[in-house]
């Protein structure tokens, strides 16, 4: 009899964010796999045992995984946000797809929860009220001209862009590149959001104009929005500005 | 003194699947402003206030809470999903933009949730591990051949796609048309998966090959998520496939 494997999201890292179902999925598991920082965010029992592992180990974490599921363990594999958004959930499909015929037979349950880019969304306004979409920065895993002909695509076609993984110390020059890119589509007043550990402690919300934009203001722990040309702005005296994407486009196609 | 406004996402509509930030926010507001099927969501006491209004009347609806919050009342908007996708974050931002100066006082909290196309990806596998969007396929708010011109760039680019207002009494063609235009560009294998009403009892699931995809296995309820050509499908003996966009993308420049 096999385990059950779960795949779940934190959340951005606020308790507050985690969904009861991911809650009552850590209750069932008794071993937990993933990076950890964000095992350290479970509150877990003295029977139920952690397997952390650093952030650029996903394939071998998912192995891991369900080879102690196939066992006959409950387990949970932890992602932070969502785990179907660059994340875990990916991982563990690609372990199953070239993995030993037994792990097709494992009950496999995900899931989902807040994704970083809903988190930062909600804290500046409604950036994301119109059509968006995310894109992974890293070049570890897809080669860079197919993240410069993408940002291309999406910003000359009037997307509002969530740029996940945007920095790092092993890719420094990444997210300076794309600010490049996107200036030579977008108007230099586009709205930009530095969006850092959204619902945390150490939360920071920057709002600059793409002209300005410098890579310098992200880390590790930002998601990085950039608005469309409709993107706009509300001053409010005493209250931090509201940046939002109207839900209507009218005037000339995009 | 002027009130507080939530603006919260209740999620796809599984009670497990709202965050305890939204449900704390319920708890402080007393008049509630949403359409009448979210808005029945809520378990509120008999001291709070059902304001529930038809799908098509966003921007009224934002004013009148923003009129009662300016009262001095704490007022709750609420959407499903994610209030910032498609949602009533926007068109409340919209009715503070364009409203009287004292709207730009009130203290506007948006509280994130699971939008549809992470529950939808969740109960598949991991459609969305790899770059996504999502795109409104209504045109009541923009013009249709942008929404084509999109469909175009970012299948194009490679992209896996999340379609929300699929199709409506209204708008009974465009879906149709849209599968024609990504037919276009897109391997006729390309999986479609038609994920309707995703944790709640009436779910259903189904997957299709874009070739054979046909817009009447839609609903107002289904958000469906066309994938991109790296998209691949895990066939498993008595569960379910496991539809899953890798991580990773090698080879070809798209």
């Amino acid at each position: 009899m096999t385990g059950r494997l779960y795949v779940i999201g934190t959340g951005p890292g606020s308790p507050d964010q985690m969904t009861p179902e991911a809650t009552k999925a850590v209750e069932q598991a008794t071993e937990f796999f993933g990076y950890f920082p964000y095992l350290d965010r479970l509150a877990l029992r003295p029977d139920q045992v952690k397997v952390a592992s650093d952030n650029r180990e996903e394939l071998d974490r998912a192995r891991a995984a369900l080879t102690r599921a196939a066992a006959g363990v409950d387990v949970c594999v932890v992602s932070g946000g969502d785990p179907g958004v660059f994340a875990m959930a990916a991982a563990v499909c690609e372990a199953v797809d070239s993995g030993p015929p037994e792990w097709r037979k494992i009950d496999i349950v995900v899931v989902p929860g807040v994704t970083a880019m809903l988190a930062v969304a909600a804290r500046i306004g409604a950036p994301l009220g119109h059509d968006f979409c995310a894109i992974s920065l890293s070049d570890n895993l897809k080669p860079w001209p197919v993240i410069e002909n993408r940002l291309r695509a999406v910003s000359e076609a009037g997307f509002v862009i969530a740029l996940y993984n945007p920095i790092s110390k092993a890719r420094p020059w990444q997210l300076g590149k794309a600010f490049e890119i996107l200036r030579q589509t977008l108007p230099g007043d586009t709205p930009v959001v530095f969006g850092r550990a959204a619902g945390r402690q150490d939360e920071r919300m920057l709002v600059v104009p793409l002209a300005s934009a410098e890579a310098d203001k992200a880390d590790m722990a930002t998601c990085v929005i950039i608005g469309s040309a409709e993107t706009r702005i509300i001053s409010r005296q005493g209250l931090s500005d509201l940046v939002y994407t109207p839900r209507f486009l009218s005037g000339e196609i995009r």
